[in-house]
C-alpha cells in the first residue's frame, strides 16, 4: 500500500479521497490554492502545501507545483480526483515518470480515450455499439454533407478534442451541414486549440446511461452496474440514479459482457465509466470513456454496498480485485443530487458566504460535501456544494427519501438550486422513470408557461 | 397508513421518528418543553405543542398534557421513542383508551416485561434459558441466603421494578446475603416505590448481547440477528456493534429460534428487543425484554440494510410483516459510538452552548444527532448528543472508519466523552473482539495506572 499520496484536487472529493486514504492507514497531503486556505480539504489532511493563486490555472492545474509539492512531502502516489487534471495524459506521463503511481488507469488510456475519434476508432474495433457516423476526422464541410446523406438526420457534429459536452452541434433534416461544419470547427480550434471534428446519428430521446468498471493490474475485471444520468441541463448532470429504470438485469449483463470485453482488449486498468447513449427502444451506443473516479460514483457506491475509491486505490497499489462478477448485484435504489451555489430559475453562479447551513441526515441518506456554516463558496471554481445521495429499498423508498432530505436541507446566504432539484423530484415523469435528456427543458418550459397562464378570478 | 403522528419525545429519537413519518407521508406533531422550543425536532415536525417546563415530570412526562396535544392536534397515533414513557404500561393503555394507535406493542406486553420477575417467569415458561436463581419474589433475606446457598455464588440481587442497571447488587462467596438484601430492597423501594427483589447466579465475564426482533398483528414475527453491546459504563452502553465477534452464524439461528417460539407463545406484536447475558463458554441466558425502539438500533438497520422505524410505523399500522426470515442476512458489519456530553475523564455531565460544530461524513458513515453549531445541550435530560454510526464489509473496516470518524468529529464549547471514545476504538481487546462489560473498568484501570507511573529520564 502506498505510504503518502498527494491529492491535486479540492472540494468535496478532496475530502473524499483523504476519508479513504485515511481508512487505509495511508497519508495524505492536499494540495490548495491561496483562496482555499482555509478549506476542510486542508484541514483535515495530514499536510497540506499551497499551489498558487487561483484561477486553476496558476494552482490547480499548475502541474510544475503539484510535482514539486509531491516531491517535497516525499509523497508515492498521486490521486487526481475529477475534473481538473484527472484526464490529462501529459500529467498522468509525468507522475508516472517521476516514479509516483498515478491512482487512475496508465497515461496511454486517457490518451485514448481523450480523443474522442481514437475512442470511437477504437470502440468500432473493440465491438462497443456505434451510432452510425464518420470513419473519423472529416476532411471538410462537404465530406461531413455526404455522410450525413448517407446515415440520415438528425446529425450531430462533435469536436474531437471536446467532452462533457462542449463542442457540439446538432443538424436535422434542411439544415445546412457545410456551414455549421465551418462554425463549430472554428469554435473548437478556438476553445480545445483543435478544429478537428467528426459526426454521427443524433438520437432525439436519448437517455445517458454509464457503466462502472473496475479492474485490477493482473488482468481481472468487472462491472458495478449502470448509473442513469438523464437529469441533465446543457449537457451537466444535475441527478443521477441507479439502476436505471431503463436497464433490465438482462440489459446489464449484455452491456457489462460488452464492455468488459473491450476493456480486456486493452488492459484497460483501475476504475472508468463507459458513457451509453441509449434510444426509446433501449438500443445503447458508445459515446465516451471517462477514466477517472465520477462525480456521481457514491450512486453505484449505495446500491452495492462499497467504497469505490477504498478500492480504486487498493487497485492502483497492485492488489488484486476483491470482487467477483456473480456477487454483484444491486442491493438498493440509489438517487444523487447534485447541490450547486447557482440562482434555481437563472442557474446563474451564485458564490458567497454560506451564513446558515443544516444538512440533512438519517438512514440512507449521505451528503458529500466540503460546506460548513461561514463557509465562503469561491467564484473561480465549479459551482458543486454537496452532493445528496439518497437510497432505499425500492424505486419509491429512494425517491420519498430524497424528497424528505431536499426538504430538510437548509443553506443560507447564497442561492442554491435546491428548489430546482425539489421540482424535478416532484415531476411526474422522474417519478415514473420514464424519462430521458429532455426532462430538465420540459420542466423550465412547463415552468414557464405555467407562470405566463392568467391567474383565475375568485 | 396514519394520518398524523404525535411523538412523545425529543432530541435525536424525536427527530429519527419525524423522518420516517415524512418519507410514509405521515403528518407529525412534536412535543417539547419550554427549553427545548428552539429543537430540531421542533422546527422539523409539521406542527409542535408545548407540553410544560423541564424537568421531564412537568413535559415529556405529563401524560395528561400529551393527551391533550394528541387530541388538539387531530393526532391517530403516538411514537414514544425511547425512555420518557415508552415503556410505561399505563401510558400505554390511556393511549389505546383514547382510540389512538401506540406505536409498539400492546400495553400488556409492557406490563409483563416492565416486572422483571414477571419477565423472568415468562421466560421460563416460553423455555427461554435462564441463570439458576429465585422463582420469584424473594420472601426476606434468609430465603434469599438460602437459595444463594443452593445456586452457589456469585450471586446478584435485583430489584423486581428496577432495569437498565438500576437497583441490582452482586454478593460473592463468603458476602452477607441478607444484610445486602435488607440494604437493596430499601434501595429499591425508595427508588422505585417497590421494594420486591428476586436474584439469579452472577456471571463474571459476561458479554451483552441482545436480539432485535419484529412482529407483525397477523402472528408473522422475525429476528433481526444481534447486537453486541458489551461495552458499557455502570451499564450504560457505550459503544454498540453487530454483529457480535461471539455469536457465530449457527447460534443467531439458534438464538433466533428459540427467541422466536417464545415470542410467538405471547403473540408479541410490534418491535423489541431481547437482552442476554452470554458467558465465556458461549452460553446465553435471558436477561430482559426491551418493548420499544432501542437507541442502539440504527447498528442493525445498518448491517441489514432495513429502516427499523419506517417498519416499526408501517407493522403498528396493521400491514403485514414485508420480511422473510431467511433473507435476513447480515450485510455489512456496524459500530455504533454514544457520543455524549460529558468529561471524558469524570464522566460528569458537560451541558451547554455548542460553538463549534462539525461532524464527520463520506461512504459508511451516518449521524443521527439533535446537535448543531450554537445547540445547547440541556442539563434536564440525558448527556447524549450524538450516534455516530459506521459501517463496513468487515469488522476491521467498520473500525477503520469509525476511528477515521471519531479524528473527524470536532464539538466545541463542551466537553464530550470522544477521547474516550477513541480510546475504546483503539484497545486492543475490542480491536480483537475479545471484550466483556468489564472492558470500560479495564481501559480506566490501565490507564489510571499508565499515569501513575514515574515518568522515565531522559
Amino acid at each position: 500500500m502506498f505510504k503518502k499520496v498527494l491529492i491535486a484536487n479540492r472540494g468535496e472529493i478532496a475530502l473524499r479521497v483523504i476519508r479513504a486514504c485515511r481508512e487505509l492507514g495511508v497519508k495524505t497531503v492536499a494540495v490548495h490554492s491561496t483562496a482555499d486556505a482555509e478549506s476542510l480539504h486542508v484541514q483535515f489532511a495530514d499536510e497540506a502545501v499551497c499551489v498558487g493563486p487561483p484561477p486553476s490555472k496558476d494552482s490547480y492545474l499548475n502541474i510544475r507545483a503539484l510535482m514539486a509539492a509531491a516531491d517535497v512531502t516525499g509523497c508515492d502516489a498521486v490521486h487526481p480526483g475529477y475534473g481538473f487534471l484527472s484526464e490529462n495524459p501529459g500529467f498522468a506521463e509525468i507522475v508516472e515518470k517521476l516514479g509516483l503511481k498515478f491512482i487512475g488507469p496508465r497515461s496511454e488510456m486517457l490518451r485514448l480515450m481523450g480523443n474522442k475519434v481514437a475512442a470511437r476508432n477504437f470502440a468500432e474495433q473493440a465491438g462497443l455499439p456505434l451510432l452510425p457516423g464518420a470513419r473519423g476526422v472529416l476532411k471538410n464541410g462537404e465530406e461531413a454533407e455526404g455522410i450525413a446523406r448517407d446515415i440520415g438526420y438528425p446529425i450531430i457534429l462533435k469536436a474531437a478534442a471536446g467532452g462533457g459536452g462542449r463542442g457540439m452541434k446538432i443538424v436535422r433534416e434542411g439544415g445546412d451541414v457545410r456551414r455549421t461544419f465551418e462554425q463549430a470547427s472554428t469554435e473548437a480550434l478556438a476553445a480545445f486549440g483543435d478544429g478537428s471534428m467528426y459526426l454521427e446519428r443524433y438520437v432525439e430521446e436519448p437517455r445517458h446511461i454509464e457503466l462502472q468498471i473496475a479492474a485490477d493490474e493482473h488482468g481481472n475485471i468487472v462491472h458495478l452496474g449502470e448509473r442513469e444520468c438523464s437529469v441533465q441541463r446543457r449537457h451537466q448532470k444535475i441527478v443521477e440514479e441507479s439502476p436505471s429504470p431503463a436497464v433490465t438485469p438482462e440489459l446489464r449483463r449484455e452491456m457489462g459482457e460488452v464492455a468488459l470485453k473491450a476493456m480486456n482488449s486493452i488492459g484497460y486498468n483501475n476504475v472508468g465509466t463507459i458513457e451509453f447513449l441509449m434510444d426509446e427502444k433501449g438500443r445503447y451506443y458508445f459515446m465516451e470513456m471517462n477514466t477517472r473516479i465520477q462525480v456521481e460514483h457514491p450512486v453505484t457506491e449505495q446500491v452495492y454496498g462499497l467504497d469505490l475509491v477504498r478500492l480504486q486505490i487498493r487497485l492502483a497499489a497492485g492488489e488484486k480485485m476483491p470482487l467477483v462478477q456473480e456477487k454483484i448485484v444491486p442491493k438498493f435504489h440509489a438517487i444523487e443530487c447534485r447541490v450547486n451555489a447557482e440562482d434555481p430559475l437563472t442557474f446563474a453562479p451564485s458564490p458567497g458566504n454560506i451564513t446558515g447551513y443544516h444538512q440533512p441526515g438519517g438512514y440512507g441518506v449521505r451528503v458529500d460535501t466540503m460546506a460548513f456554516e461561514h463557509y465562503r463558496v469561491q467564484p473561480y471554481y465549479d459551482s458543486l456544494v454537496a452532493k445528496l445521495i439518497c437510497w432505499g429499498d425500492s424505486r419509491d423508498v429512494a425517491l420519498s427519501r430524497a424528497r424528505r432530505a431536499l426538504d430538510e436541507y437548509v443553506v443560507e446566504g447564497i442561492k442554491t438550486n435546491i428548489p430546482f432539484l425539489r421540482r424535478v423530484l416532484a415531476d411526474r415523469r422522474f417519478a415514473a422513470g420514464k424519462y430521458d435528456t429532455r426532462l430538465v427543458e420540459q420542466i423550465l418550459t412547463e415552468g414557464k408557461a405555467a407562470a405566463a397562464e392568467p391567474v383565475p378570478s375568485t
